[in-house]
């Protein structure tokens, strides 16, 4: 049998990780990734070599509570058994929520429909030693209903260039146009949350527009000038960003 | 001036801290524990030597919300700054909320009149990998309203030796006799927690009491079996104990 004969098989899972202790989801050289420890043990189990594609990458520190990946394998599987070996071998701060069989030309890349984002705000003077990994803690006194209308000003179908640092703008395919279907401000105890909805994000876009937010709503920039930095698309106008551990992957959605 | 007139300061402390890297609130040799570091830290900004007082000790690993402190001092201070200078120096995962004056006679052990400890179980299959170091994972099915039958049995006034591990028993003062004031159970998301109010707690008391009530939700034990153990004064009666990270200390109270 040639390997065009073969069948495969293609496994889609949700993954939930503290991204505390790795250097983001994508494989890189000499640093521990979600992605990497999931291919190595996925290979243990199945015993063949698999490529294990995220909806994204998450940088290092971001957290993930509905990451999607998806990898195509040769062996087919019981999948409660193998969600249950999975779990069994990666360490507890990586937790595979769901595995389920999808059709072979799922991508969970490609055809994400759009993702949620939540950024957590820490606003008390003292820090709670609970959140210190999961929230960002803001020292200056801001007004959210300065941030909230502010936040407004981002919805929409945008050029998001000067809101992207550079890590694909050098491609040829690199589109910067992204659709912001929501944008929240949630209050949640000891600060606020923004959940960010939109068709896709670029890098390090959610922090970026936190970062601006947060010099609009400390009074530090108005919120006139997010139209003209947007217009600008020049990521040295847009300023300061803010740390990752505020950051979650909350949602991936798909067509089906 | 004789030491005899000096003047002294009474200050109070209520302190969070993440028991994850600590072992425990009590000084010990060659271990890490919160009251070494506060005790290391007011000596850096008071420049003299204290001795911290807390409300009790906590194990390895268990965590804090409102741990109570005090310690006397020769040097009059301004609290505010002291609680900045302080937070400024202990690492992130200890934070004094609060520092206040008291009258000297105020020992944060000796005149506590009632503590409220709560235990996390997570009873999702799949662990949240953000609830890993907060709540003790049960992965047998439990019938929670069993559990909440057989808590009431604890309230009210008993010998709880069979539910105190051995620490304090050869001392002559060892009284084993506490009230359960409130044994609450509360749904919360993926989980329960028990909530427990006394007017003190025996060496690993609740952790203890988790255990046992966990064996008559998962059908080994019966609730009957409880005062029988009780009247037993046995620690060999009560069975297993669960582990220190699902436990938080809330709150002490005082008098004054």
């Amino acid at each position: 049998m040639s390997s065009m004969d073969q069948k495969l098989f293609n496994t889609r899972l949700t993954v939930a990780y503290d991204g505390t202790n790795y250097h983001g989801w994508q494989v890189q050289d000499n640093s521990l990734t979600v992605q990497q420890i999931l291919e190595e043990q996925i290979k243990i189990i199945l015993r063949e070599e698999v490529r294990v594609i995220g909806s994204g990458r998450t940088d290092a520190g971001v957290h993930a509570r509905g990451q999607i990946a998806n990898f195509k394998h040769r062996h087919q599987m019981d999948l409660y058994r193998f969600l249950g070996s999975l779990n069994g071998l990666i360490p507890h701060d990586i937790r595979i929520l769901k595995a389920e069989q999808v059709p072979l030309d799922f991508h969970a890349q490609h055809h994400a429909l759009s993702k949620i984002y939540h950024y957590h705000l820490h606003l008390d003077p003292i820090l709670d030693p609970f959140k210190r990994l999961y929230a960002y803690q803001v020292k200056c006194k801001i007004n959210v209903e300065a941030l909230r209308e502010a936040a407004q000003l981002f919805l929409g179908t945008h050029d998001f260039t000067s809101f992207a640092n550079e890590a694909h703008a050098g491609c040829a395919a690199y589109d910067p146009v992204r659709t912001m279907k929501r944008l929240d401000i949630v209050r949640e105890e000891g600060g606020i949350r923004l959940e960010f909805e939109a068709d896709g994000f670029l890098y390090k876009m959610v922090r970026n527009i936190v970062g601006i937010l947060l010099e609009i709503a400390s009074g530090k920039k108005k919120a006139e000038d997010i139209p003209l930095i947007l217009k600008a698309k020049d990521r040295r106008r847009a300023g300061t960003s803010v740390p990752p551990h505020g950051l979650f992957l909350m949602n991936v959605m798909y067509p089906y």
